[in-house]
């Protein structure tokens, strides 16, 4: 659902889809880098907050999780589409209460409701849940750690072909389904209760006591857990009066096959979530903790199972904030709140220990450029200079159409400096930032002077806003596609115009941990590098994203690879910090 | 309780308070910059949360409203905070369940609890919680507006002399007491309902139903409404199947007393929070709006009178998400969360049609320098170069003793660029910026020079990390204090090891609205401004967050007064955006 919201905001930035003839005129005001970027934020809030039902909860998740830029502008904005999500679904909700939407209308805005007037826990119920969260944030790293090893496998098989893809799926699904059908048989016939309001055992495909292979006033509680959906599951562990339902060996089986399966089943062509599966996972592994502990708590187990959901939760993604509103939107229940946050704020602790949150280890074994939260220590001792990787392309304030095709055909680089140089100039000067898609626009509207002198005021007329508004993925134009003639491409184009004039820049001697929070907290794309001393030319480099990244720095610089990052570090004298 | 909050995190991070001998020697570690703000920000959160029992919307509601700059590990440091304040207070709460803490044990963790297990409401429901938005917005722009000028005026008064606070204080205090003793008398008496369980009349100091001047078996619900501690009063408006309690006139009259009130309270040098007086004006216009609509409307009064408290708050505070998620932690009613988002949503726009969120209000009319979030407009028509006030003060890499006493002397800046110039150099070359308590450290530790050579590695030596530690407000040492015979007033100081060498520049030619941007988000103090062309001089200027305040921007560029804004304003083409 989050993947889903984020799909159709980043469609909704690109103006919608032309094959489809799903495009309106008033998208076009999106495209542009910083619109689409929030727009996709909204639409992620919004996913989050339609799966969950939890409209606060979404919109914390996608600005602590999802972006690295965080304006007050995109709070409000977020806000408003998960308003939207929320008063939406509870008009659905009110349309569809008869039933006549499948599954949707029932359980109102709250999945898991585990209200209960009076939540009473004393201070010897703390060292139970202490023990619940420091074990959660273990076994969490372990889930993040395995997942992150499963991944990789994945990828280097679905980078092969389509076909390997198919029977990856297959096997896991195939071995899934034995398991799952499996298992249940090694859990014993318990005797239905007498107090119960359920049909015991059911047959059908709702209730929570499933018959199997049991004899008629028997059921058997694996199956009960293995043969419903995910959110039944969810909502039958965090259910209070039915400590004497479950079995703990079967709730063991059943917490072993979830961590597993889950891992597995995540990263192959079906899609899959994260979320449901880590609650799943934690609520069994709470529930056997409650188990363990039985009467010496008066906690019930369906609040273990909450608390051991809110481990896992807290120790796979490490967010602290979203959680704790998720949960609370989940659940309804204010009063564990402080229980919740005591948990939250372990189980982050104990796996940060050990290893970094699941969607960077994802992002990472994709290879997603995306910039650390926090600079890493090796980032300290290097200055900018250290990354930058020549040979610099720079173009001349009035440059030439074939020198521009040239440098253009022959790198990659989004942005190139612009410099005035003699005549133009007394001394080389560094004048602004010209963008590739820029141009090619240029050369596409073959806006071409025939001798190097400036445009002059009406160098925009053969243009609107539209030719420069950022076109969709794959939409581009390719500067292969533009032909020119020789003639051409001995005339000029006078950049100054359309160039960014006062592009952020850095001297060469900061420190990158430093520019990599300019970086990110401007959410830059482009940081020019300028000398210490000027000189003969008016900028050393051009920094990019990629420039920050582990593996490209530690390929520049091998001797900070990880053993000696320590050796390195600069001794400080105690209590100064780089800031 | 915020402020406390926040007084407390700040004595912190002077590194407690030596006055009282409360120093702790670990505390030294947070005397720098961006752990004070990081204490504050943490220790307001605190306050909010331990005030409101809320921990989630007072971590969220330091975060929205409280910090300019936000980081991630900021984030998980609030949390941190409010979680342990979450923790002590349920454990305090269990401690204090026999009513031993006075009025603190009852009511536990939740203070004005409205839950109902299905708060129904139907579609029709939707157009009086519209139009309660929408009012309740306009009102609270008004709320605004009006505290804003007595807060000028309340300004005004007080900074006179002591006496004439003390009287404002009196006049205020005493004219709010007849009003409250004297207005119950307009109401009628009413007579005790038949099914209620509390005692009717009351004459204690606690209940619903306050006799005051009425006969047996009668009550006056003004005086029940005004003979209450405020809490009281809000759980009494929230509270459902009240219905009847309270007549549409007494509400009113309950209404404009508490708004007008709260406006005059606030500003005076009695303690007077914006909160609390909010909720009870919100909660009291609610319920009115609730009766206007008697039985046209499925919702229950107490559950207007919440929804109004959110337009009221949302109208006068501005912010989204902390306020959705305070009402929520306040009134434990998630279910009630859809139209509470609409109210918040409305209200704010409602508002934001007519003025500033009231913090800012206050800020300004005490003259505080803070950002705004947004650049306005007319910042993007100026360029940095534009604010830029002369005359600059240089220091030179290796400067005189007579020259760093006689400039901190004579101006008040904080921060000064160092430059390199000849013989040092061949072309002055800026080398960093150094700061004013630097230099004050150094002149009081006499670093000086018998002639202008480098001082080398040793030049730390003399110095340890307490040194250049940030002291506490009022701590500080002053150049003025500085004892320096006339020859070592000849002697030199080399700035080069004490510089920041690679402090953030930006070009003159950047626009103004930019520069804030960056000024923001990164957290600066000062931003070096450096020329387009490098000539002469290699900085053009030194920028402070004074230098993006309206009345210093507006000041050296009249013609940019409101009314000509619009004028001013640079034809875009249509769809391109300034980023």
């Amino acid at each position: 659902m989050v993947h889903t919201g984020a799909c159709i905001a980043a469609l909704m930035g690109q103006g919608g889809s032309q094959k489809y003839g799903l495009t309106w005129k008033w998208l076009k005001y999106f495209k542009n880098d910083r619109d689409r970027r929030d727009l996709v934020t909204c639409g992620s809030a919004a996913g989050m907050a339609a799966a969950f039902r939890a409209p606060v909860g979404g919109l914390l998740f996608a600005l602590e999780e999802m972006t690295s830029w965080w304006r007050s502008a995109l709070l409000w904005r977020a806000f408003f589409t998960t308003a939207v999500v929320a008063i939406v679904l509870r008009a659905l909700i009110d349309v569809c209460l008869s039933g006549k939407c499948g599954l949707f209308g029932k359980g109102g805005l709250i999945m898991f409701d585990v209200t209960s007037a009076n939540v009473a826990y004393q201070i010897w119920d703390v060292p139970p849940v202490l023990l619940l969260a420091v074990i959660g944030g273990i076994w969490a790293s372990l889930y993040n750690f395995l997942q992150d090893r499963v991944l990789r496998i994945y990828n280097r098989i679905n980078e092969r072909r389509a076909a390997y893809k198919i029977v990856l799926a297959l096997t896991v699904s195939i071995f899934t389904s034995c398991l799952l059908f499996g298992l249940p048989w090694l859990a014993p016939c318990r005797p239905c209760p007498s107090d119960t309001s359920e049909p015991c055992p059911t047959i059908g495909r709702n209730g929570n006591y499933k018959k199997f292979q049991c004899p008629p006033g028997h059921y058997n509680d694996l199956a009960s857990l293995f043969f419903n959906t995910n959110d039944d599951a969810i909502k039958n562990l965090f259910s209070k009066n039915t400590d004497a339902e479950f079995h703990p060996f079967s709730m063991l089986i059943f917490f072993i096959t979830c961590f597993f399966l889950s891992i597995f089943s995540y990263g192959i062509v079906a899609p899959a979530g994260l979320f449901v599966p880590v609650i799943v996972t934690g609520a069994a592994y709470g529930r056997f903790i409650g188990m363990m502990f039985g009467s010496h708590s008066t906690l019930n187990h369906g609040l273990f199972a909450v608390l051991g959901s809110a481990s896992f939760l807290g120790g796979s993604m490490r967010m602290t904030v979203s959680l704790c509103v998720i949960i609370l939107e989940l659940t309804n229940n204010l009063l564990l709140l402080p229980l919740m946050m005591l948990v939250l704020l372990i189980s982050k602790t104990v796996a940060d220990a050990f290893n970094g949150n699941i969607y960077d280890l994802i992002m990472r074994a994709k290879g997603f450029p995306y910039l650390e939260r926090h600079a890493e220590p090796y980032l300290r001792q290097l200055s900018v200079s250290d990354v930058v990787t020549g040979p610099l392309q720079l173009f001349n304030g009035i440059e030439k159409v074939g020198n521009i095709v040239h440098v253009l055909k022959t790198t990659g680089h989004n942005g190139f400096p612009v410099v005035n140089e003699r005549p133009h100039s007394a001394a080389p000067v560094l004048f602004g930032l010209v963008l590739r898609t820029h141009l090619v626009t240029l050369l596409k509207k073959k806006a071409f002077l025939q001798n190097p002198v400036p445009a002059g005021d009406d160098a925009f007329e053969q243009f609107s806003a539209d030719d420069f508004a950022k076109k969709g993925l794959g939409h581009g134009d390719r500067v292969e596609d533009i032909q020119l003639t020789d003639e051409e491409m001995d005339m000029f184009i006078d950049l100054h115009p359309f160039c960014n004039t006062s592009p952020f820049t850095v001297v060469e001697t900061m420190s990158l941990a430093k520019a990599l929070m300019l970086f990110r907290e401007v959410g830059l794309r482009h940081l020019l590098v300028i000398p210490k001393v000027s000189g003969r030319i008016p900028v050393v480099g051009i920094i990019t994203r990629h420039d920050f990244m582990p593996e490209h720095v530690l390929s520049l610089h091998p001797s900070l690879a990880k053993s000696k990052w320590k050796r390195l570090r600069v001794k400080l004298p105690r209590g100064v910090k780089i800031i």
